[in-house]
């Protein structure tokens, strides 16, 4: 018989009953009848129902193992008493009577238990994540990860992707966030740099003619931490094409993601219509660029209805350039209550405000309850419950002023409103491309423009655009929207050097210092670069999403704390002093 | 049709006469034909001959590209004139007469031509990698990687292990290379490490009850340059389970690592039958732990034979302690030329010379020639040749004193021995695991003992062991050696803490420190650890053997040159002054 193991924890059946088996795993929790041990022994596939009672010749042994001790057993198969038969589990028509045990590995006390529901605080978990990975709940994210990663890997080698491994120890890229950087020994005062993402390599890949790139890859941001984001390392699906416009790249993506989804979405709907919103109308229906389609209110402009009007706050603010009223639907929401507590929320997002209409049956008929209706009078609320389409039971919230200052509280409210309506279907994958990004954006402060997103993406109208307003430029730039969350970023690429350098002018960097940042690319493209786009979904986040998991934490196996330590490891630390000498580094007294 | 191609350069045959095609690609090469322009377009597909006479309307445009543009051309597919096919490629049927064409990516002066054999140095081919990668040498050693790669995920998914990431960015752990560190920017003077290989993560996946790890991982040591080394970031197959026996790892990974071998091997044999031979044989039989099986010369003992014997160096030698005399045997090595030239050999590595006796005809008889043969005498020499069994036209050479003096001499002797005489099956992959590791060695000057290989290995008789003479300790401590290289080495591990200390102990470290070097490990092995092993396989090694390329830079992408530089992204490079700032760094001047 094997050393440790006949058969997994799973995988005894009443066809097994009177066989002789090993079994090894770890004692998830001991019973005592009467005299009688029953021990649920665990492994990574299952749990069976293991017992000694005095008869057994190592009851001695067998008294004596506690939670989470790995031990091997030896015994008999026995059916269960029919009483007794767990339907829940594999194994639960049988028992294991002990004959032979033996410790593999012993435990001091737990300072954390795999066994319930118990809550720990992170710090705990952190530090014994060994003990906590054993929790089912875990255990389960963690294969869920192994099992989209290694599904999207087979999607896409289906569609004839292959996977490139790029450098880990390599330049700095400045893309945007902060690189963490890694000493040279051998060039004393010199350093590497982890990469922020593959961008820049996988557009090598292109002009070397790999045609279609794909990678899990490790990406790097020395960020602040916060509870979705790791704050040292992270993957993404990265993937990048030759000869594609956009509508490629979403062809080639959207089967893959909508087939994980479907795959491991347990059960609930994925829409496979993925509309493409532009980002200003995105901006306007949605109040951001991570629209939640699940929820179905789409903000509308109203700005006509208050033109001239008696709600004074408003006509005054259409006087303005720039300005405008939008209102965001609320079907259900007609009580006064709902409408002032909305009201509320808003002031508690920094806003003087919203204004609302909410209307009600009366005397039969209906009737438009709230200030605002009284301000702007009968015929105005009418034009606009019509334009929103609501009635008896609805209301709609109304906001005003130059679009920035409320878009952001807007979309908040927004996804408030459909929340506390039950608008919003949970069970459900919603997805939307966000498309024509502007590439460039102005400071109000300075009046400076400057790249909006990533100075990497190919002006739409090519280098005629470039010659007119630098604002009114779009990119072939584009994201995934998922459930309000950005699961993708992506675009077609700037490959030609003329076009590159032009839309780097604009925002301020002349060529030498372009050829400075972005040297290694910008010297590729003038020798034969083909048009090329692509984009990157992060995994962590189609994981946390698939998981039910708000914490970045749930779906990684060893993350670090949000102060950015491994507790368990104790990183970072001190280096040693031949360490630092070696690379020539000194580390400055504390202020 | 398509922006940029309605086919690959690799699509069209003869059933496409006739269409109206588009395609996209680089200019392979370009030929006048007495005002025919040949093109020679090519992608990551393909190739597909292109042409334009004065009749095309384009015509002007065509005479204007050179080597390596990217364009797209839009064309009408004819058959070729019969006495033009090229049998050699799938569209050597056809060509197609351009009607448009639009420069997608001009190319300035190449420093390195694609077309051709040219060799160029290696600094030019690191600077312009993107050049040199379309070569087809290289396109298809990178193709060959990332199918190896594909290949390897798909067997261990099929054998139920699961693929999961362990951190990049973590804690130092002295595991015998030098760690590459990354500065902390929140905890300033302190430093993270990249791992020099997932070992710790790997063993704290099985405490938390995963079973069967793997990872393709990248493995971080700052070591100096060498050509079958990269100095940074290289990649393993690295895989770990639970409740394991070593002959488990072994039936594990021989089916996938052999697998890999037949379907990439391009028909080179692939030993099935992988023999389990000790560390003391290999080094015995072959000079080495890494032995190349191809080779069936098998040193042999032979110290009998010379002592008390005539030849008065070797008896000399034979009266000290711990001395030996070996044989290695040179079938068909057996003219005096040979046995010279192999002597010259053994001088150049350091020693003072082989002694050696070849047997040739005489007289129509067997007559064993050499200096050495005279000093023994003819019963002797014919004791050697019988337990040799070699007869006329072979050879014997001969090393004496401590093994570990002429030992790796011995080894190349043995590996020049087998290429010069063609024995060594160049046709061929063949494996070996090298078992039974000693855990310790001992220092010949200090005296001290230190462990051999790897701190983690359970010591064969465990704790028993331990408590005899530490030299004679064996590990559960593999390698596979082919075709003379280490592919994989692995352990089963010690999971008791008890067993460790005492390990750690023996070699002067103690529980302090060891708690301090692997502390996250060892304070998990208290929480009941189950037994467990694997082992780490070379990814760019194994592809380094498909491809039969003995230059490590032939199989990475976007490889460092020897001074651990990158010289198309320019890394390592200057920091700036807030970056090192925001670090807490301080460059020191240099000397």
């Amino acid at each position: 018989m094997h050393a440790y193991r006949s058969h997994t924890c799973a995988a005894l059946t009443k066809s097994n009953v009177g066989d002789t088996v090993r079994l090894a795993g770890w004692v998830h929790r001991v019973r005592d009848h009467g005299g009688v041990l029953f021990i649920d022994l665990r492994d990574h596939y299952g749990m069976t129902q293991i017992l000694a009672d005095p008869d057994s010749p190592v009851f001695a042994e067998v008294e004596k193992v506690r939670s989470e001790w790995c031990i091997r057993i030896d015994g008999e198969v026995k059916a269960r008493d029919e009483s007794l038969v767990n339907a829940k589990i594999p194994t639960g028509e049988i028992e294991v009577f002990i004959r032979d045990i033996e410790v593999l590995g012993a435990a001091d006390e737990l300072p954390l238990m795999v066994f319930g529901e118990q809550e720990y605080p992170e710090e705990t978990r952190l530090r014994y994540r060994f003990l906590d990975l054993r929790r089912e709940k875990l255990q389960e994210n963690m294969k869920l990860r192994s099992d989209v990663v290694a599904s999207i890997r087979k999607r896409m080698w289906d569609k004839e992707f292959r996977e490139f491994q790029t450098p880990i120890i390599t330049a700095s890229s400045p893309e945007g966030a902060r690189d963490f950087l890694v000493p040279s020994r051998l060039h004393p005062g010199k350093f590497y740099a982890l990469p922020q993402a593959p961008q820049q390599f996988k557009q090598l890949l292109m002009v070397s003619g790999f045609d279609k790139y794909f990678q899990i890859a490790p990406c790097f941001r020395d960020e602040d931490p916060r509870a979705d984001r790791s704050p040292t390392d992270f993957y993404q699906l990265d993937l990048e094409m030759s000869f594609v416009t956009q509508q490629d790249v979403f062809d080639t993506i959207q089967p893959v993601l909508q087939g994980v989804f479907e795959e491991f979405g347990g059960g609930r709907k994925v829409d496979a219509d993925w509309p493409q919103i532009s980002y200003r109308d995105a901006a306007l229906w949605y109040g951001t660029d991570k629209p939640d389609l699940r929820n179905p209110i789409k903000m509308q402009v109203v700005s006509e209805h208050f033109k001239g009007s008696g709600f004074a706050i408003f006509a005054k603010i259409l006087e303005q350039d720039g300005t405008e009223i939008r209102a965001i639907p609320a079907p259900g929401g007609g009580s006064r209550k709902f409408c002032d507590r909305m009201n509320a929320f808003a002031q508690k997002e920094g806003l003087p405000g919203m204004g609302y209409i909410f209307w009600r049956e009366a005397d039969g008929g209906m009737e438009a309850a709230g200030p605002l209706a009284k301000n702007i009078g009968p015929e105005r609320t009418e034009a606009i419950r019509q334009q929103l389409d609501l009635g008896v039971g609805d209301a709609a919230f109304f906001l005003g002023g130059k679009p920035d200052s409320f878009q952001t509280v807007a979309g908040k409210a927004r996804v408030e409103i459909g929340n506390e309506l039950g608008l919003t279907d949970t069970d459900r994958f919603a997805f939307a491309w966000i498309v024509d990004f502007p590439i460039y954006e102005k400071d109000e402060d300075t009046g400076r423009i400057d790249f909006e997103h990533n100075p990497f993406s190919m002006p739409q109208g090519g280098m005629d655009a470039l010659n007119g307003d630098p604002l009114d430029v779009l990119g072939y730039q584009y994201d995934l929207a998922c459930n309000g969350y950005e699961l993708v970023s992506g675009a077609i690429r700037n490959h030609r050097p003329e076009i590159m350098f032009k839309a780097f002018e604009i925002a301020g960097y002349g060529e030498d210092e372009v050829r400075k940042r972005f040297g290694g690319l910008v010297n590729a493209f003038q020798y034969g670069a083909p048009p090329h786009g692509g984009c990157a979904a992060g995994i962590d986040r189609i994981v946390m999403l698939l998981a039910d998991e708000a914490n970045i934490r749930e779906v990684i196996l060893f993350p670090m704390n949000q102060r950015a330590e491994d507790l368990m490891m104790a990183a970072p630390s001190e280096p040693a002093a031949d360490q630092l000498m070696e690379l020539s580094l000194r580390v400055l007294p504390k202020e």
